[in-house]
């Protein structure tokens, strides 16, 4: 554990408190929920080990951990497309943070739109079929990630 | 698995297609970021399992799996600030939803402030403390509440 982060010690403490104690799920994870300072659009879910946190804390530039390739992941390293973190906000009970971030190319996700999220799912319907929310890729997946391997998993 | 979800088949059809696919974890959750429709402000992450997916696109009215409760949880039941579901997305591997919602009551953090992200985390410092960016409670968490049990775990 970080020096950065405090121990669990009240309710009180980690609800209304100054001290910075974050709760790691049991695999030492922590969702991280990104949206562009801009916009305000959620541009991605990722997820964070102790690790992934300090080093957003001491750069200002996204940090996650990547479950599909288990290792830390400087958001841009491979595409470019650093994330700088504006604005870090922190839940009520601590498991989880939020980054404000300025995205250099305007791209997050590794599909090429702008945001992971170009989808919605109907409201009401039975079957449902997703409806496209966004169709203009901002960048070609291949060009910029080549034979990586995609992060999807089924 | 409810109708309304489709087997997960291939990349392609996963992050390109129309077919709702969604992935849960190993708990069959999935993570659900939950943002005011009017202002875009992040209120709430939560989880949903299979039949909380279904029940908030059935009802349009967002329901969770409450990891603390371990029980469906119809947000708002309780409170009374139901979160009617303006627009639902999902993202490109679909192991993550968004929701846009209006809140009854313009509270959504069981600690009475407007959002669960009152908190400021500060880039650059080594020792982190937080910083308030809410102090203005909208509702008093004991009146609405009483002698419930508190989410928050240590």
């Amino acid at each position: 554990m970080s020096k950065k982060f405090a121990p669990r010690t009240s309710i009180e403490q980690v609800e209304e408190g100054k001290d910075l104690a974050p709760k790691f799920d049991a695999d030492g994870l922590i969702p991280a929920v990104t949206t562009d300072v801009h916009s305000g659009e959620l541009l991605m879910v990722g997820y964070m080990n102790a690790e992934a946190l300090s080093k957003t804390i001491e750069t200002g530039e996204a940090h996650y951990w990547s479950r599909s390739r288990q290792a830390l992941w400087h958001k841009g390293a491979t595409s470019g497309l650093v994330q700088t973190v504006k604005e870090l906000m922190v839940d009520d009970d601590q498991d989880c943070v939020w980054l404000k971030v300025d995205v250099a190319g305007g791209a997050s996700c590794h599909v090429g739109y702008r945001s992971c999220f170009y989808r919605r799912i109907p409201i009401g319907k039975d079957a449902a079929r997703l409806e496209f929310t966004d169709t203009e890729k901002v960048f070609d997946p291949k060009k910029v990630y080549g034979e990586a391997p995609n992060p999807t998993k089924l």
